[in-house]
């Protein structure tokens, strides 16, 4: 019997299996590659789907509470400005307005790295928070916010970062505006060396868009104080992280602070960060005794919540003309706004491909501008872009295919620590996607060779994450007599699938219908802790955990059962739902038999996902590879197809795995072609305020999708062998339609958006 | 050291022991009559008594859901009668009605032991569900239910349980008017040879009259279906009673209904069994596919969810001349109501009292009024009354002080099982009791002796119950980083501060600040199961179950610190929220600093209250003394104080243990004096419809209270050694106020209430 996790109840009555020893004895751990799984892998309907589609699921946004006031914030006109006086007088007689905080009647709350505060009268970006208004209505907010008056010294500003890092350029901070005062600097080997080892170098510049996350909730917070305790509603990507630092910031106990949500409308690392707005708000319901909601606009959405940060990349790489890469330099600029947030886009190429010489400089400056932020798979989508359009252009100077160069450059273990991967399957990505795509026949031999106005070409990128998870991560199970379950864990579902994956997992190893499950999470006080829901860790850190406090259950009921049947734990068998002798499976009894007996009206397990091994590289890896149509003449780009292909462990949900890949394609596709914050440099002040000028892509956009999951389980990381999936989706998409377009149109587009001006600009230069 | 448990911070920093080791010694886990505890015990103030007095604390009745619809029940107008025909067109042409259900479109679910079901064609109660109506508003359903025509064919009723009882009564069942077809009969000894032994006999007929249980908030319930998964907001005393009567109901699993249930006001026996409203409300959401409130009004508290059950006892007891009992004898006849219900109340006579030779025979008659339901000390409550009046007729007619002949009785071990008790500490009670009263100075000596219309007298009872609570409870606690607690648990506070002393043994526990510690209770998902709130069983229950989880937690510090310190567990000690070696208090390292170093965010126990002792009965025990003023020119009886004194185990927060005790001694006195619902014999209806008519005592009526607790732990019975006092705070104040009104005009009152009417009636006579 290969299988170390066998489907016992399944083999044992179709008698798959001769005996219920053989059940015993197979039925491990761990899911490895050979486990035949039931439920999990499965594209079974998300549990939470009927919620959604009937309309009564409820978002923080939809929260309302009784005798809710709500807040509304105003924010700084100017790039760069100091408040010299702030008058509310007049706003506070507006009937309906309760109260208005700002620097002048608020306690010193440290924020941003202890650079700035709460509320800070020295304000670094048009949208920066100079007062809030709490009123009956938002409308009365809003309207009361006009009426504050405020003295502003305008200071000088600066938006573009390699101005800003000059000496003369106006400083952010007394420290100056290179964050950390230098470079992120990465090297191993000796650069010089390899670059003088190459029989070939290619040399150029790359650089991409500030793009703003836009999930579909926007963010916002409902918060209500029961005398000293606060309940926080709140749209966010990390409960307990909310807990901790709303409670540090009031300085209470965590316990006072309890932090839900349900349901969530996607956070893309946007609210990964505890927003300022929830604590505003907090200190505002704690002052009027009532709850207060706030929720920020579209227009706030634009400009204060967050965004990916642009890049300025100068790549140079070698290479011997047998393909072998030679030296790998990455320098990059990147802004992190106003406030620190790093900007380095180096990982793709200090760990994609074999090299011995790289070196890597990462500049993050502070800009007069919106914050950066964590946004699906940070850096890895910008350098990703840059790295694969020169890897392309090395292998055209040497003459050969790009996937051959890729393969002749395949890193067969970790480039930065030097330890081997639990597991990669990007060889198998290659080639499955490859043959998808139909690499070797439909793509054009010569760049641009299409004949024609409307020319398609192919091209491809590679992708590498980390995505393995890890503690801590807690699930606790309660069983009930009649064989139900709920099942707690505090995370959060961002309308990625959490629920059902936890469900799916809770199912499998009970062997119990999923029907008779119930989740609960998105609580910090009912659910034990889990971490923030970000870095594609949800899922390989919370299924392992669940798995646990179901192995930990049956380990619970085999016990009692071998103490009711007077025998030995060895003796006994779960299966199906049962536990029964090993010798004899007409003894079964079932949850309801054995809880009956032990005289338990509940039995409790906490599980918790084990430590990552000791010495490896936990990575996901896959190359997604478009087919794109460039119509020469409008210089418009349409994406007719992407293929992906990847190495991401365990699938969990065939279904959600798939909603997961096709967001994180469509998302890729708008940072390749359409999405750009753009600032006006005259005025310091955001052009792109709303959704006409910021562009998403829509369904008219997206293209064919093919996932194809090349991995079964990646059993050395834990006992489920899932990695993550929501950064992997995206990494590549933008890089691979880059090099499509260079395929179809034989001129290289090195900035994004790839924009129908700058085609039609590149075709005629 | 006498004291098995320490509070070891205190004594060690103060110097009181002399080192750690002995601390560790100390540090017992039992909390015995010696134990020094820091909080528990003590008086603190709730913890949710901010969202009390704030009015932010939301009780079902408070529950407002989205899109929530309205339901009201339309009752039979009879007292007997069976449905023929149901026309509900022109109720559901009323604008706003959404769905009209009745027997007539509803599946078969069996109630009240499957004697009959939730919508019934045979109506055996004016107050029987006909049909319910579910509109936009209450308002609009109260309009639609006059519009529904239903024919009935009216039944002959029958309401006097000695009626009932005979062969030609109406009966409401086939099998005939008394439950169970028999008397319920209990015997030890021979009652015909104990009677022959006597010098004296006393032979007396006793009634008490039908009440109706009032809790301040009314019987209501909020569903909301998610797809197949229902949400239950309900007032009620047991969540997972709840849970587990609406999915068996419905045929569902028991995870798919999440009962929730924050603030309560009050219950008193009325909601401990699941409301036909609530599966009636279930039913109606899921056919509208909307949220459904149904909330009963104070016709419906009065006629149709509950009452304490009549008497009618005929007692006959035999003395020798020295005191001692020979013989109880115990006959009465109680009604359950149109629906099974246990209406006994011998347990008193087979219990208080040393007495070989006892026989009580119990009926429970069925009559065409209102279900009877657990009310505070079922039983209890009237049969004390009875035996207390004629134990106090004996002692006259012996010629000896009613306190020395109850003294002379004294059981030293339980009278039915013959076991020992866990403890008992009657004798002190009636000691401090009588002391606190002035029993030897005060009393008259002649009943009736003071001169003047206004005659006072003192008057005692006796007061024996259950209340050791017992499994299966359970409790889980979540450490934070920070040292701050969240404890859950599936029990639920109907008033009595449930909340407040669950975070008062987590704190006495793990020695830490009460303000650390939130409590989540009242929620079927979320919480560990317990049982339901009934018979006084919570506090006794629940509270060895959070200090289990608590001991639990302190074992998981204490091996992590000596992992830590590479030591073992035998040199370690946990005093004062830290950890150190025994040896050395310098090493001490609080929480935070041992979870940092455990790489754990949170650490989980369940705890779970363990068996009671085998061979042993668990008891309460009390004597409350009254002293009256009664007007005889009026009749009218002015309570003037009430003493009570009481073992019971362990206190664990003596200000809302004298909360508990004014309440219960208030709802006794109510019972002696004033309340009673009563029917119209010829009609079969029910007369005292509303609180002008059913009288309840105000704060004018309330006498002045003083309870002393003359126990200190029962450490049999749990480390905590609580036992339970809601019960035992009402069951004696009707008969010593009885008592006490005999000693004031020398007249007994052997009928219930004791209106002035009857008193100037047995005056007269």
């Amino acid at each position: 019997m290969c299988a170390r996790f066998i489907k016992s109840k399944h083999f044992f009555e179709e008698g798959m299996v001769e005996s219920l020893a053989e059940v015993s004895e197979a039925n491990g751990k761990v899911w490895d590659e050979d486990a035949e799984l039931d439920v999990v892998g499965k594209g079974v309907s998300r549990i939470d789907g009927y919620d959604k589609v009937s309309g009564t699921a409820k978002y923080t946004f939809d929260i309302k509470l009784p005798n809710m006031a709500h807040a509304k914030i105003l924010r700084c006109p100017h790039p760069h400005a100091r408040i010299k006086r702030i008058d509310t007088s007049k706003a506070l007689n507006l009937k309906g307005v309760l109260a208005i905080h700002s620097h002048q009647n608020t306690p010193t709350i440290p924020w941003f790295w202890n650079m700035s505060q709460l509320y800070d009268a020295h304000l670094r970006y048009q949208g920066d928070e100079v007062a809030t208004v709490v009123a009956e209505t938002e409308r009365i907010a809003s309207e009361a916010i006009k009426l504050i008056e405020v003295d502003y010294e305008v200071l000088p500003f600066v938006l573009d970062p390699s101005e800003a890092m000059k000496d003369d350029a106006p400083k952010l901070y007394e420290q100056g505006n290179i964050l950390r005062g230098k470079p992120d600097i990465y090297e191993r080997g000796d650069i010089e060396k390899g670059m003088a080892e190459a029989d070939m170098i290619v040399e150029d510049k790359f650089s991409t868009q500030v793009e703003v996350h836009h999930p579909t909730e926007v963010h916002c917070s409902v918060v209500n104080w029961d005398g000293d305790r606060l309940t926080v509603y709140d749209s966010t990507q990390g409960i307990f992280a909310v807990r901790d630092t709303v409670a540090s910031s009031l300085k209470i106990p965590t316990s006072h602070v309890r932090v839900i949500k349900k349901y969530m409308g996607g956070g893309f690392g946007s609210k990964l960060d505890t927003g300022k707005y929830t604590v505003i708000a907090a200190l505002l319901a704690r002052e009027i005794g009532r709850p207060v909601r706030i929720a920020m606009d579209r227009k706030e959405m634009n400009q204060s919540v967050g965004n990916r940060p642009d890049s300025f990349q100068h790549l140079k790489i070698g290479a011997k003309k047998d393909g072998t890469l030679t030296a790998l330099s990455h320098y990059s600029i990147g802004s992190s706004g106003a406030y620190p947030s790093g900007a380095g886009c180096s990982w793709p190429m200090r760990s994609v491909y074999q090299c011995d010489n790289v070196k890597t400089t990462d500049f993050s400056v502070l800009i007069n501008a919106g914050q950066g932020r964590a946004f699906r798979a940070p850096g890895h989508v910008q350098g990703t872009f840059g790295m694969e359009s020169i890897i392309d252009m090395m292998a055209e100077k040497i003459g050969m295919d790009p996937l051959e160069f890729r393969l002749i450059n395949y890193a067969e273990q970790d480039q930065v620590s030097r330890q081997p991967y639990t597991s990669k399957k990007l060889r198998e990505a290659y080639e499955q996607g490859a043959k998808a795509i139909g690499w070797w026949d439909r793509r054009q031999k010569v760049p641009g060779g299409m004949p024609g106005p409307l020319k398609r070409g192919i091209g491809m990128a590679t992708q590498i994450w980390w995505g393995g998870g890890g503690p801590p991560a807690y699930a606790t199970m309660k069983l009930n007599r009649d064989g139900s379950l709920d099942v707690l864990a505090g995370t959060q579902d961002l309308g990625t699938g959490t629920y059902t994956f936890i469900a799916q997992v809770a199912a499998e190893v009970l062997e119990i219908p999923m029907d008779q499950i119930s989740v609960i999470i998105g609580d910090t006080a009912t659910c034990p802790y889990c971490a923030s829901s970000g870095g594609s860790t949800t899922a390989p850190s919370v299924a392992p955990a669940v798995k646990d406090a179901g192995e930990q259950m049956k380990e619970k009921l085999l016990s009692a059962a071998a103490a009711i049947m007077e025998t030995s734990l060895t003796n006994m068998t779960y299966w199906g739902g049962k536990i029964s002798l090993i010798s004899d499976p007409s003894t079964s009894m079932d949850i309801s038999a054995i809880m009956q007996k032990m005289n338990e009206r509940i039995l409790v397990t906490t599980g918790r996902r084990s430590a990552n091994p000791d010495g490896y590289a936990i990575n996901t890896f896959g190359a997604q590879f478009a087919e794109v149509e460039v119509d020469i003449q409008t210089g418009k780009i349409h994406v007719l197809r992407i293929v992906a292909a990847h190495d991401i462990g365990r699938v969990l949900n065939q279904q959600m795995l798939e909603n997961q890949f096709h967001g994180g394609i469509i998302q890729g596709l708008g940072f390749a072609l359409l999405e750009e914050r753009v600032m006006d440099p005259y005025t310091g002040t955001l052009l792109t305020m709303n959704m006409c000028d910021y562009k998403m892509p829509t369904m008219m956009d997206t293209p064919q999708i093919d996932v194809i999951i090349v991995s079964k389980s990646d059993p050395l990381i834990s006992d489920v062998g899932a990695k993550g999936i929501g950064e992997p989706a995206m990494i590549p998409t933008a890089a691979a339609i880059a090099n499509a377009v260079y395929n179809a149109i034989g001129v290289r587009m090195k900035s994004l958006p790839i924009t129908p001006n700058k085609v039609l600009d590149a075709l005629n230069a």
